[in-house]
This record gives structure tokens, C-alpha cells and sequence, in this order.
């Protein structure tokens, strides 16, 4: 376990689930000094405070990071670019840079072109820790215990940095691991952004039925769950989606296919062909559960 | 409410989760005296003794309907055709009998058929209050408790049975309502049929997968509630599907078309088309959620 870091001043950039979430924990950790909250929603801001989230409120993102230590990107993927494009002119030379994106290799891209020399302590980050509530109300100390973190650092990317931003991580009590950008865009692409889309899709395949708003009240447990993360933020993942397209269309393709497979056994009442994917897929459940259990 | 009802004796074709647990919830109201079981897997039966859920097995549905006060049909739907000519020779002219399928049309044909002038004391009925454990260990007392239970009666439907039926449900603790089965089948294939589905073809998409299960260790708590129902018995829903089979097609057509305009609006970055899409699905989700709680 990399020993014990100390922060002195964090900026986070976005302070929502993710962001909120990362300062509260380092906190806790006393792993940082001072946090400086930056953000497009005042309400948020004045949340996070209240909260104890953040120390104090910065307008000005580039005044901001000026004189930080550590900076957190913590704002949907869309707004990556711009933001990045705002505080590299200001960055200290000693800032380490991390963020919370649920993409990797357009933050990387993003990352490569604002930071300029700053890229060597830019360490792309993802925190596989989401939950269907967004901004700094939803933030809590223990969202990223026992969780997966996925770092996908670069060639340039400095060992110095790399180990600070692993060391804060695991002070979140992260389980922290390195991927390959695009292996990791790959796999989310599968595992989370195509359920989202999913999800998303079938709350408005029921909504816009004429009877839309009677048959929720006949629905049980399993829709319940099954949709929940429909009630995610849509603008961040709008931001994922397009951010992710080309695995993104590949993974929904995949999930298409499968069911013009079932619509067809369903069609042809093929008893046999239908209850063969059903248990496919049971078993294929039951396995990824008793690994999880390990 | 109806007044106590009191069973002498119940015999329960089926006892799986939702044969058993009305079972289970009926000795718990004292509303029954004697259970007698009767399946196909010995192994189940005897977890039912075992747990008190029966007081009996009988081998021989006919013979054990013959003086039966209360039949509860807890088979798949795809068994209730070939049960019901099993035991409708052998009914007692007393015997009020019910089902837990979760298809009604199909169930009634059958009954219609089968019953012959027993059929004015078959009251269909579906608690909408499934797991997605199966079997008689998964069985249990609250199960229905503020659940909501459909019954569809005919025509011909006795009313003194559907008085009767209806009070068994009220003793579990569920909410009784009635609904056109053609109604029925339409809601619920939209708002549970459809979601098994998507959730099985789901799994099945990631499994499929070269890497699939790797795939799956990277995955949080969205795709795990996502896919829960993933988890239900395959015999039990397969048959489901086929016995819903126009209703459930015309749900499946909407999600893909759903999914469709998803894929189209990615394919071309479209992040207003797509936000506005995953803005009115969590707004549906929410009002939703909002009227379940009142």
C-alpha cells in the first residue's frame, strides 16, 4: 500500500457525486489540507459547503488551480475540453491532475492537446462508483470504499504522479487498478454505458404508451430495479455516450441482436430456443455473482 | 375487507415461491387447517414439508383435489393446460380453485376448457409480487404483504368463489383488484414481461462476449440491478412469453424502436436529441416513483 499522502490545497472542479465524494473521503483520510470548490451551479456550491465538502468557493477555475497542489476533474465528459482548455494556462508546475470520467480515451485526447507540458502529471482516472443520484447533496465519505478505481496512464505519464494519484485513491479505500484506454472504454461501454441506454430506453418505450402513466402502478420490484439508473443525470450521460460512441454502437449492437434472438423464439413459440438463452443467462448471472463473492 | 375466511383443506399444485408463500401466508392468518402439496420434484416437496409449508405430499393431483375446499394452481404457465385435465375429472362440486400465472387469457382458455362446470369457481388471479428466487426455499409469509393481486373473473365467475378467492388474498396482505385480462396482459407485458426479457438478452449480449467474463468483474451496481431479474427461473418465464406471446411482441417493437432512436441520435452525435431523451426518461421514472409513494 503506497504510504499516506498530504495534500495541501485540492481543487475540485464539478463538485457533484464524484467529485464531492473524492474531497469528502480525503478529508476523512486527513489526507488533504484546504479544498477550493469550482462550479457552474451556485446552489451546488453553497450544497457543498454547507456540507463541508469544500472549504471555500472559487469563480475564476484558472485563479483557482494557480496555486494547487492537486486538481480534480469532476465534471460530466462533455465539459472536459473546455475546462481543461481554461486552467492549463495557469496550472502550477507542481500540480498533479486526475479526474473522475467515465470515458478515458477522449478525456486522454482532451488532456494531450490543453495540457502541453502539464500532460506528464495528467493520470486519466475512472472510479467505477456511480449511483443514480447526482451533485454534492448525493456525496458521501464512503462511495468509493472496496471499489474498483481504473487509472489508464500514459507513456508520458510521470511516475511521481501516478503514485500520488494511486496513493489518494486507495485513501478512499479504493481497490486501484491500470487499464489500456481503450480496453477500459471497451469494457464500460459493455458493463455500464449500454445498461444506462437500456434502461433509459425501456422507461420511454413504457412512458410513451397511451396508457403510460397507469401501467407504472401495476409494475413490481423488478422493473424498479431494473430502471433505476434511468433516474441518473442525463446531461452526464449524454456526454458519455457521445463520448464513447464507437464502442458504445458496437455493445448496443451486440444487446439488439440478442433480442431479435428472442423476439424470433418468442414469435415462433420455440419453447426450446427461449428457455436455452434464459438459462444461458442465468448461469451466466449466477457465475459473475459467485466471482464477485471471492 | 372481506370477513376471515377459514380453508379446511388447501391443496397446492405447485409449491414454489408462489404457491408457497400463500400457503405459508394463509397457516400464518390461521386462515387454512391442512396444506397438501403436490409437484413434480421430490426434493422441493420435501423442503416444503420441512419448512412447514405443507402439512402433506400427495403424489396424485387428481386424489387430492377430490376433497379439496381450495385448489392454488403455483405451476409455470405452460403446466396449467395439462394439470388442469389432470384434476378436473376428480374436483370436489365445493372446491374453489385459483392459479398464481402470470398470463391470464391463456390460463382462462384453459381453465374454460378443462373445467367444464367447474369453471364458475376457477377465479384467475396473479399476485404481482414475484423474486427472482424460485422454489419453495424462496418461499415466505410476507411475500404479498401491500402487494397488489389481479383477479380477471369471467362472466360466469361464481361470486361467492370470487368472495372467497379475493378474502385469501386480503388475509396475505395484499391489495385485490380486478382487471379485463386483455388488459392484464397488455400492462404486464409492458411493465414485466418485457423486462425480463431485456434483462436476460442483456446478460446474454455481455456473456457472449470474448472477453465476457472478464467483462463482468468491472461492472457496478448498475448492471447488477439491471440484470437482477436475469436471475428468475427460465422454465417459468419462458413459458410466460409464449402464453403472452402478441402482447409481449407489440412491447418488444417499442423498446427496440426505442433503443433504435438511441443508436441513431449516438451514431451522429447527436447530444441534444440524446439528452432530451434520457431527460424525459428520468422524469417519467421520477413521477413514477412519486406516485408509488403516495
Amino acid at each position: 500500500m503506497p504510504a499516506k499522502i498530504r495534500i495541501g490545497k485540492l481543487v475540485v472542479i464539478g463538485v457533484g457525486l464524484i467529485g464531492g465524494s473524492f474531497a469528502l473521503a480525503l478529508k476523512r483520510a486527513r489526507a488533504v489540507k484546504r479544498v477550493i470548490g469550482v462550479g457552474r451551479t451556485r446552489g451546488n456550491l453553497s450544497v457543498a459547503l454547507r456540507r463541508g465538502i469544500i472549504d471555500e468557493v472559487a469563480l475564476d477555475p484558472a485563479q483557482a488551480v494557480s496555486d494547487a497542489d492537486f486538481v480534480f476533474l469532476g465534471t460530466p465528459v462533455g465539459q472536459m475540453a473546455r475546462v481543461m482548455a481554461q486552467i492549463a494556462p495557469a496550472l502550477a508546475p507542481r500540480a498533479v491532475i486526475t479526474d473522475g470520467g467515465s470515458t478515458k480515451q477522449d478525456v486522454i485526447a482532451h488532456a494531450r492537446e490543453a495540457f502541453g507540458e502539464h500532460f506528464v502529471r495528467f493520470v486519466p482516472s475512472h472510479p467505477i462508483a456511480g449511483t443514480e443520484h447526482s451533485g454534492a447533496a448525493a456525496a458521501h465519505a464512503e462511495l468509493y470504499r472496496d471499489r474498483k478505481v481504473i487509472l489508464t496512464p500514459q507513456p508520458e505519464t510521470s511516475k511521481a504522479a501516478l503514485r500520488t494519484v494511486r496513493a489518494t485513491w486507495v485513501q478512499c479505500g479504493a481497490r486501484v487498478l491500470n487499464l489500456d484506454p481503450a480496453e477500459h472504454d471497451e469494457i464500460l461501454a459493455a458493463v455500464s454505458h449500454l445498461p444506462h441506454v437500456a434502461a433509459f430506453a425501456l422507461v420511454n418505450a413504457l412512458a410513451r404508451r397511451n396508457n403510460g402513466s397507469r401501467l407504472f402502478s401495476f409494475s413490481g420490484g423488478g422493473l424498479r430495479d431494473t430502471v433505476r439508473i434511468a433516474g441518473s443525470s442525463p446531461e452526464m450521460w449524454r456526454d458519455i455516450c457521445i463520448a464513447n460512441r464507437e464502442a458504445l454502437l458496437a455493445a448496443l449492437d451486440g444487446y439488439t441482436a440478442e433480442l431479435a434472438d428472442a423476439r424470433s423464439a418468442i414469435e415462433r413459440s420455440d419453447a426450446r430456443a427461449l428457455g436455452t438463452m434464459f438459462e444461458h443467462a442465468r448461469a451466466a448471472r449466477a457465475r459473475w455473482l459467485l466471482r464477485k463473492k471471492r
